[in-house]
């Protein structure tokens, strides 16, 4: 048995986020009409990554398995393509063992995070990057990123639900990378394998704040071993972060 | 007497051009609309280019001469981009010379077009970049693009109206680059001092058909040549167009 599995990049502007709810229309939603319009079964949807309203996505990785596989994916692609809105994409399909998940089985994943620091934000990044009208020292923010590598307790930077307060915190970030694109527009790498809620966002509101010196570029270790939410610094707004790409091992034949 | 100068930037997607309209919103309706809000008297607005419907712009180039000048043209920056929508920045305003004319004194202007090549286009480029899936041969569009460079007749280039048949069609091009901004978006920069209505577009549109060899890398010598329409490429959409930057002499003291 194979399933299909396709490489997604959205818009998320106008999207309750990945997930389907019933409070307005969801990317998982809309690509689950077209997929079940096209192959007339009913489909059900996996994500690496269920991305927050109003986050966009690069790579979103998404997978299912019908119960008689189209002979040619790249007519999928076509017809998926030709019936999705504008701002959904699908920019691959292929086909992985039935036994492929793309949340378990990744290895990585990759956020970009935009901020534009001008002092009035460009028409064509306002759907794209944080406007963030300050200079920032971008050598402060590294120092501090290089504090939050390697395996710890995030507990600190997630926005949880309270179902979830016992859960365990603990994630591995592999890197980040902070770099100018432009002038004036920032880009913020963040790599690591599973993320909890807002955690990305609270990572760079924090490193902006260090970046202006209303927090410490040391004060992360402190940060950490707090564990409290109110310790960090703002969640940065979702409209400045994408889903980059999402990384399988070799074998998994994923795309 | 002073004028004030201001440098703009707007996403065309929502507005009928730059030049008021009874049709529907403009840009510069929009714009002299919240300076009259402002400094309450009638404004008259002269711009460096009138861009067409849909056309984009990093830094057109403004100015009026109010008949009192605000003292605080910092708070007239502010007060202009908290009235306008989002996709109209000002993102600067200075003094010049009342004598200053946008259009007549400007030695050249650069427009950016670009061309997304992959097979389904990316949602965030949707509104920014022409979506042309063929692979592009950099080459040939280059060879042909050095032949417009200089003082020529483009009237092959220009989508005349019939009342300007017979006005002079001789404009100048200084230069055109053209570059991979990334593996799929090209990037064509196109400086000239003044030009002819849809020029860039039309010579984009022929060099994307030589790219993909639907026309001779070789053929504008013959197209300038035949001073027809027709015998030039198909006109690039709107979308993919900006008016990126004025250019002044130092003296003038514009922006």
């Amino acid at each position: 048995m194979s399933c299909i599995v396709l490489r997604v990049a959205y818009d998320g502007g106008a999207y309750f986020g990945w997930q389907k709810t019933l409070f307005g229309p969801t990317i998982e939603g809309m690509l689950k009409a077209v997929l079940e319009k096209i192959l007339r079964e009913p489909i059900n949807l996996q994500a690496a990554s269920r991305t927050d309203r109003g986050v966009h996505a690069e790579g979103q990785i998404v997978n299912f398995t019908p119960k008689r596989l189209p002979g040619d994916l790249k007519k999928l692609l076509k017809s998926l393509n030709s019936l999705l809105p504008k701002d959904i994409v699908v920019q691959e399909a292929a086909l992985a063992p039935d036994s492929f998940h793309p949340t378990l089985d990744c290895v990585a994943k990759e956020y970009r995070y935009f901020i534009t620091t001008r002092a009035f934000q460009p028409p064509h990044q306002r759907h794209y990057a944080w406007h963030y009208p300050h200079p920032l020292e971008i050598e402060a923010m590294r120092l501090a990123a290089s504090a939050l590598i390697g395996k710890r307790d995030f507990r600190t930077f997630c926005n949880q639900p309270k179902k979830n307060s016992y859960a365990d915190t603990v994630r591995r970030l592999n890197r980040i990378s902070i770099d100018y694109v432009d002038d004036h527009l920032l880009s913020i790498q963040v790599v690591g394998n599973h993320f909890l809620y807002n955690m990305v966002r609270n990572i760079v509101g924090t490193l902006a704040m260090i970046g202006v010196h209303r927090l410490d570029k040391d004060s992360i270790p402190a940060m950490l071993a707090h564990k409290r939410r109110e310790h960090a610094g703002v969640t940065a707004p979702a409209h400045g972060l994408s889903l980059w790409q999402v990384f399988y091992p070799k074998s998994e034949g994923a795309t």
